[in-house]
């Protein structure tokens, strides 16, 4: 078992994963650029590990030390053991969950290597808030898509926000980033996945009336809430598809729209 | 034209109904029972007067008054213009969108005369949660439900948060109480629809595998995020389905969960 740690000076440089958790702009600089990521709270910690990352370190108040206790009794990185105050004067909020671990990134997969053996991936273009990433990625993963592929001004999945809201599933479907964008849908193409462009155009084929010729093995492609796909993904994609809409209303929030969409392309078609 | 009234004390008595909008929980038994809700920036207030909503006042910021002017002009109730400021200090937050009205609730319609000519309703039990009532009912309208019925517990619809979340769908499609609760599920069936409970159990029916019978008329039912269907409305429900899940993720979010089934009892089985 790795020993415990106990930390009694907040500004002990061992937390120094941990500091300034709230500051969005400079974490969302910083994790990516020191190959680490925050998974907050027993279930996600789990399922990071369970996922294949790396552990950096764990840091967990007193509460936590037995719920995690086989955890720590398997980790490779040290585990640091405080008190709440401490916890929060280090990363500037209150944990409630009591136990944050600092993960390693793994190199991220070729989309090519992705596409190969996938029947229905995600294209995410510019979703650009954690909350969104997030939201999509648990409607990808509960949903039965392969793969998320990423255009390169997409938000970070691995964000803490993105992580918490998509419930950890953002670590069980593998995604990738898809650049030069949106040249590199071409690779989509050549893999022979139909890209699906969702959009709320009129001229756009209901998501119920597609062809099931489109949906042998697709890609759903969709853009940020609000201004949706912009028109050079529109251009580059081999159909635009609408989500049927009724009582005057004019779109769902993105993550409800995926999640229709990724039911309709997995099981809308299945049964009769 | 309503005449403008300029408003520059905070305590003028002609602006009770809009006091105190942050205290959610004095708002939420106020509300009710004062007969009133809130409708809150431009589209939300025009949407709940071409609801056929009767206004009983606005208030706004004088930015606002030229882009509200042909509403002002039509209103039945008074226009009351203030300062941003004075407006915050009634309100008890900066209204980023300057125009507020009072709306009158309309008496809630009976759910028998709602069944009498629905192909699909949605049925929502103890979902307390007014983003998530909101989140529901943009859904609900968006994919063509034909009403919304609300188990005694439920929150507002017309609570200011439930609006601004469904984007002013809590208008366009009608909902009604039902109780006592569950017992009221009979005049469900009553009315010849299938009542589909969704609950995540091993052994419900996934959605795509229902039969197409169970569809013809359906009253898809959910409970809230979390604790799901009570035991008591799982037995009473004519089947139990699930969505199908991947990736080891055990659930959607209660929006997401609710849009995939209302797509899918209403357009899952269409096409093929």
């Amino acid at each position: 078992m790795t020993a415990t740690v106990r930390i009694e000076d907040p500004a002990d440089p061992r937390l120094a994963d941990y500091t300034d958790l709230t500051d969005v702009e400079l974490r969302r600089r910083r994790e990516p650029a020191e190959g680490l990521f925050m998974a907050e709270g027993e279930k996600v910690i789990r399922r990071a590990l369970e996922a294949g990352y790396p552990l950096r370190s764990m840091l967990l108040t007193d509460r936590w030390l037995d719920v995690m206790a086989d955890v720590a009794e398997a980790a490779d990185g040290p585990v640091y053991v405080a008190s709440p105050e401490l916890v929060e004067q280090v990363t500037g909020y209150h944990v409630h969950r009591g136990a944050l671990a600092s993960m390693q990134r793994k190199p991220l997969p070729d989309p090519a290597g992705l596409l190969a053996g996938a029947r229905r991936v995600a294209i995410l273009e510019a979703v650009n808030d954690h909350t969104n990433i997030g939201a999509i990625f648990r409607g990808a993963a509960a949903l039965g898509m392969d793969a998320v592929l990423l255009s390169p001004d997409c938000a970070d999945p691995l964000y803490r926000r993105s992580v918490k809201v998509a419930m950890g599933a953002v670590f069980s479907v593998p995604y990738a980033r898809l650049a030069p964008w949106p040249r590199a849908l071409e690779t989509v193409r050549e893999a022979g996945l139909t890209v699906l462009a969702m959009t709320p155009a009129e001229e756009a084929v209901p998501l119920h009336e597609l062809p099931p010729a489109d949906l042998e093995r697709c890609a759903v492609m969709l853009g940020a809430e609000g201004p949706g796909l912009t028109r050079k993904a529109l251009d580059a994609a081999d159909r635009l598809v609408r989500i049927p809409m009724s009582h005057g209303v004019d779109s769902l929030n993105v993550g409800a729209a995926a999640a229709v969409a990724f039911y309709a392309v997995g099981y809308g078609h299945a049964a009769h």
